[in-house]
C-alpha cells in the first residue's frame, strides 16, 4: 500500500468541483489558481483525498496523479501516443519487470514513462531521440515521475542503427519503414516489435519492408474508445469522441534460418 | 535482456507453419500434436525464435509466450477479460510495482495476473472467490505463470467484507453494485476502483451506486478493437470483429469529508 | 435527368472556395455574403456546377443542395435525426412509393422531408406534432423543399391516438413507450415501425412495452460513421467523429392471433 | 396503404417460431421446408401478419419481404453492398424519383434494386454489367422484385465510357480508378458520384485520379453498424459484429471552367 499522506516532493493533483486540475509538487510555496493562492506546505500530512481549502475559501480534493494524469497534462511539443493504445502496446510487446525495451523516437516521453514503470527497477529503456529539444523535454517529464534512472536517453539517429539487442522495441517516427532492419537486428530471438502511425499508407509501407525479414505473428490493430455520461437514469455515450489516433503494427522476430 | 535459449520448464511456444501452436512446458518428455511428435528435451539449448522439426519433419519456431498468449489459451470456465480491455484497466487503476490490489472476483486469473505482473515482486494482489472450483483453477493458471507468490487467492464471499486496504481494486462478479460499499471502505484515500460488467443496466446499478459514495472521476468507457489483415497491396479490415466484451467504469476514492 | 440550367426559383448552392456555403432561392434579388454579394438573378440559365463570381471577385460554385445538405442547413430548434441513421431507417422501415406513413413527432421535419421523398406523389406521410411552434418551423422547411403536399402536419398529442393506419410508422418523442400501444394499432399487418432515442434507459423501457404487444423481429442498432482525409498519399481518418446520435430500435406488427 | 391481404404472385415471408424463414411467391402450388409443407394457395386472402400453419402443424407468420430482407435473401454470386451502406448512398447520391441514374456494375443487382426503388417510375437506372452471368442474375432479382422495367441492364465494358449523361453514378468495379474519367463525362454539373471499394490502396488511387478533374466536395466514409440484444433487462451489444465492409466514396461534378 503507498503511504497514505501527502509528503514534501509528492506530486499531488489539486482537483477543485469545477472540474479544474493541476498537478504540482509539494514544497514550501504557495501555488495560485483561478480558485484562490493554495499554501502548498499546509498539505504536508493530509491523507490523500481529502477536502481542503484555498486561500479564499475554494475547496479541492488532494489526489496522487496516475501516469495517464500526468501524460495528459505534462509539456508536450509532439502528438503523444494515446493511453488508450499504450495499454494494448504494452501487453502486446509484454513488457515485464526486468526486460530491456528501446523506445525510437522518445518525442515527448509518455511511452517511454510507460515502458520504464513495466520493466521495474531492475530493467532498462534504450531511448532514440535525434532532436536535442525533445530529449531534453522528455528528460525533464521522466524525471518529475521519478522514472529517468531506468532510461538512458540517446541523442542519436536509429538510421546509424542501434547498439544494444533487447526484449521489445516500440517504434514510432515518421519513415518508419527505414527502420525495420535495424530493428530486426536489435531485438532478441522472439522479441516483440510495435510500430504505430496515423496514415494507411505508412502502414502499408511498413508492411512491405516487414516481410522482407523473419518476422512471425505480424498483427495490425486500431482501437476505438467510447466514453459514457455516468449518469444512471440517462446513461448513453458522449456526443463526440476520437475517431483516430493511430495504427498499431506489431510482430515477432524468428530467426532467419 | 531475458536470457535468450530454451532451459528446462521453460514455458514455450511451438508454432507452426499453418498457424497452429501450442503452450508447454519443457521437460524430459514427448509432446504430441497433429503436425508429429516434438521431443521436448530437444529443444533445451535452442535460441528464441528458431526454426525445429517434429519426428515426421514439420517445421516449427520456438516462441517465448507473452501474457497474451497465455491468457487465450489458458484452461478457463468463465468469461474473461479481455487484453483488449486489461491494458487500459492497468493504465486507469494506475497498477505499479509495490502496490497492493484487490481482484474480485478471480475467476480464471487473467486479469489476476495482469495485474500481478504490475505490482512487481514487491507488491501484492489479494484475489477474492467465492468457488472453489475457480480458485483452484486460477491458482494452478497463476502458478504455471510463475506469479502465484505475488498473489493470495482467498476462497471468501466479498458480500463480508474485503480484509485489506489497497491502492486499488478490480471488480468482476455479476451483481456488483452490491460492493460497492466494501470497495469503498477498502480503498486508500486517492485509490482507483475499476469494474466490468457486461450490460448497460449493470452499469446503471453500478452509477446510483457510486453516487451514494465519496467517489470522485466516475468515467464509462468501452472500447472496440479492429484488426487489419496484414497485406501491404490490398489493407483494409478483417471481415468480422468482437462487438463487445464489457462496459469499464472507474472512480477515484475521495474521503468523506 | 434533372433540367440542368439554374431557374427562377430553384434552390442553390453557393459553394465559396473557402468552404463556406449558402442555400438560397433565386429570385431578382441579391444576396450578401462575406466574400461579396451575389446577383441571384445573373445565375439564372447558367449550368449547375459552373464557377461564378460574386461582385467583388470572389468565384464559386452553384450546386443543387441535395437533401442532406438543406438538413444541416436548414432552421432547427430539434435535435435532428442524422442522414446516418436516416438511410438505415428509410430501408428497414422499407418506405416506398405509394405508403402511407404516419412521423410523430416532427420536430424541424428532417425525417419528414426524407420519409415524403420516399413515398413519392402516390403516398402520404402523417405527421404528429404537440408543439405549434415546431408544427410551423417543419410545415415551412417541407414546403421550402417542395415536399409540404405528401405531408399532412396534425397539431396533436398522439396520446389520443393516431387516426390512420399506415404501412410503417416512424416515432422520435421523449417518452416513446407510452406510445408503443398506439403505434401497434396505428399499424397494418406486417407493417414496420421504427423507434430512435439517445438513451439506453428509453431503449430498456421501450423494449419491456415492445414485448407486451405481438411484434416480432425486435432489433436495436446503432451507427458510428467515420470520415476520412481526402488524401491519397495520407489517408487517415478525421481525429474526431460523432459517437452518438441515437440507438434505432426496429419492429414489425404481427397480428394478435 | 398497401393493399393489406394476401394475393396471387404476391412475394411473401413465411417466418418460423425458430427463426428460420423463406420468401416464396404465391402460386397454386406447395412448398416444402423442414417445419412442414406450406400450401401457398391457402393462404390468398389471409391479411399479412397473421400466424398461419403447415400441413404438420408447425406455426409461421405472413409477412411482406422488404427489400432489405430480398437482398439478405437473393441468389448471389458477388459481395453485395450491405444495407448499413446503401441506405447512406442513396442520400449521399440523393437519389429521388425521375432522377436518372447509371449502376457500373451491377453485380447481383442489390444496390441496382435500392437505386429503381429510389428514382421511381419515372426514373430510370441505367445499369452495366460485363459478366452475361451476372447481368442475367441481376435481371431475375429485379424482375422478381417488380423493378426491372425502371432498369436497363447493358452489357459493357465501362472501359468504353456509358451512353447517358445521368444525375448520379454509383461505381462497384474492382479497378475502380480506371473509370473516374468516364464518371466524369457521363454526369451532369452538381451531379453525384458515389463509388465503394474494400481496401485502402484503392481508396487512395480513387482519390488521386477523381484530384485530376473538376470534382468538389470529396468525402470518404465508412460505417459501423452494431446491433444489441433486444432483452430490456440485460441489455448489451451482441458479441460479434461486420467489421468491414467498403470504403465510400463521394464527389460532385463541377465543370472545368
Amino acid at each position: 500500500m503507498s503511504e497514505n499522506f501527502v509528503k514534501l516532493n509528492d506530486r499531488v493533483i489539486l482537483a477543485f468541483e469545477d472540474g479544474s486540475n493541476f498537478i504540482v509538487q509539494i514544497q514550501e510555496t504557495s501555488f495560485g489558481t483561478h480558485k484562490g493562492v493554495v499554501d502548498l506546505a499546509n498539505l504536508i500530512g493530509k491523507p490523500y483525498g481529502s477536502k481542503c481549502e484555498s486561500r479564499n475559501g475554494n475547496y479541492f480534493r488532494i489526489m496522487r496523479p496516475r501516469l495517464v494524469d500526468e501524460i495528459f497534462k505534462m509539456n508536450r511539443r509532439t502528438q503523444i501516443v494515446y493511453p488508450k493504445d499504450i495499454g494494448y502496446i504494452l501487453l502486446m510487446l509484454d513488457v515485464k519487470e526486468g526486460d530491456t525495451v528501446i523506445d525510437a523516437g522518445v518525442g515527448s516521453g509518455a511511452m517511454c514513462a510507460a515502458l520504464a514503470r513495466c520493466v521495474g527497477p531492475s530493467g532498462k529503456v534504450f531511448a532514440y531521440e535525434k532532436r536535442e529539444d525533445f530529449k531534453t523535454l522528455a528528460e525533464s517529464n521522466l524525471s518529475k515521475w521519478g522514472l529517468l534512472q531506468r532510461v538512458t536517453i540517446k541523442l542519436k539517429d536509429i538510421a546509424d542503427g542501434f547498439d544494444e539487442v533487447v526484449d521489445a522495441i516500440f517504434l514510432d517516427v515518421p519513415d518508419l519503414w527505414n527502420y525495420v532492419r535495424n530493428c530486426y537486428d536489435a531485438l532478441v530471438g522472439s522479441g516483440n516489435l510495435g510500430i504505430v502511425c496515423p496514415t494507411t499508407n505508412q502502414v502499408q509501407m511498413v508492411l512491405e519492408e516487414l516481410q522482407k525479414y523473419s518476422f512471425i505473428d505480424l498483427e495490425v490493430w486500431e482501437s476505438l474508445f467510447r466514453q459514457y455520461k455516468p449518469v444512471a437514469e440517462r446513461l448513453r455515450p458522449f456526443d463526440r469522441m476520437v475517431a483516430h489516433t493511430a495504427f498499431m503494427i506489431f510482430a515477432r522476430k524468428a530467426s532467419e534460418f
